[in-house]
């Protein structure tokens, strides 16, 4: 597999991932057939689109690319028919984010240094698509948007873009080097929380207004 | 009048439509003047100019072409001037949404199919485009997002670039395929919030936290 | 100093105010460290972004400048050590957020007329960084949205954008021009809050579902 569609291949794994978390939880929200396939394209690809506008890869190919759509559909489908197992899980939709954060910091950090741009570019980027779907979903389903909740979340994408901007730095390359990525922010996330891990936090709440 | 022009002329009509959505629902939430009028050329323009960024049609026309902010900025005026007639209607917000919806997804598709997009970009920037405004309105002005509520939204959309692409790509073209996607789309639209129509839905309500 | 050096100077005192907001809201929150040095970055940034992609200024001056994120994170450095002295000012978050709403929106307009970019372009795009930021702050905290209060908001952003725009376009030039656009705008929104100013405002509060 060439290095450029082995990153596609992370992506899609990715949009797989994300796909899956926003049908799950827009079922939970009694959402109609098409609503859980939109809302799963959406989640899927919508942080994904931003990092490719803003590396002016366009169109971006979450849009144009049908893979990323037939990948989002499947996933979609999926959560349809299975919903039994996938009720047996204890947090699906977290659980489902959590992979999608460290496919997606991983494959766009590795795609923003394959497109030349410098290593902070890469490693925001990487933050940028991995969280990004989240938000999006947080945000159309009006839930607590995931990133105020309490456990480390952005950090974990931090983690997974980081070692492939520094690992790639240091001339270390080849697909080990993205999956040691994306074990530790996948590992980093579940871990925190399972353990209900944090890093220190204030309390002073208080609001203007 | 140009292809060119026709279709701007139906990107027109969506941005009045839309334009008066939101100035409607901004006047609900005891906005003022300047609120109003602002919030109408987001909600207007908002859509259209993610999918310029999209096609790398730069500078988006929402922002660069005086015509968009000039009929936005009217529609808000004939709702601050309008506002008994407004109201003698049922459901203004979602009656000038659904039209806004229609004539989004028919410009939208035209213009990615007239720009070399592909089927898939010119229907999933379709969609796009048509939903944006209202997500925009919703999430501004913290209202229940439309398309959380039961009845057909997106599928609108769908339905009418679906038949701006079909139609296209069977060598059918001139202005009444524009109208006849466009009629279906804002028709599928009012049948089903006047008959309560949905697709097959989900019931298992239960969340992760 | 070159007048381009000049315009990224007012941009990063924007960043520097707005990152102070994110952080200040993001601590009242309860943020972890990581958290609100996020926040920080995406609220100082956010709105920069979106006007860099709307002028094919690609990649965002905000991704790939250091000294942007630089200037955010000691922005929230400072707001994390600093929290007894924060405390006593009356509505930190709106405070810094006017200083950000001022000189976003004079530093973007000039970034878009630099850019060959028309009076139009430049007084939305000056609004729109103006109002991003804030905007993206409250989405994501899940706080009243700012623009729903009932102070001059958007409109003081527009007062600056429109003096830097007339000023240039009557040969006026030079640094005080900025300052004249930066202190009404600061200034304008400073007062209304104090003096709880508003512009006329409807009050038929009613709701489409």
């Amino acid at each position: 597999m060439s290095s450029e569609n082995y990153f596609v291949f992370l992506d899609l794994v990715g949009t797989w991932a994300f796909a899956s978390s926003g049908a799950i939880a827009a079922r939970q929200r009694g959402f109609d057939l098409f609503g859980v396939a939109a809302i799963a394209y959406v989640v899927a690809c919508g942080g994904g689109i931003v990092r490719d506008l803003c590396l002016s890869a366009i169109p971006p190919a979450g849009l144009s690319d049908w893979r990323y759509l037939a990948v989002a559909l499947l996933a979609a489908a999926a959560v349809m028919l299975a919903g039994r197992l996938v009720r047996r899980l204890e947090h699906p939709v977290l659980l489902f984010d959590a992979l999608g954060l460290g496919f997606f910091a991983v494959s766009s950090a590795n795609k923003a240094l394959a497109l030349g741009q410098n290593a902070q570019v890469a490693v925001l980027l990487g933050i940028t698509a991995a969280v990004g779907g989240g938000v999006v979903r947080d945000v159309l389903l009006n839930r607590v948007p995931v990133i105020l909740q309490h456990e480390i979340y952005a950090s974990a994408a931090l983690l997974g873009a980081s070692i492939v901007v520094i690992g790639t730095r240091l001339g270390v390359s080849g697909p080990w080097l993205s999956w040691v990525a994306i074990a530790s922010a996948v590992g980093l996330r579940l871990l925190s929380i399972h353990y209900s891990w944090h890093l220190y936090r204030f309390s002073d709440e208080e609001h203007d207004r």
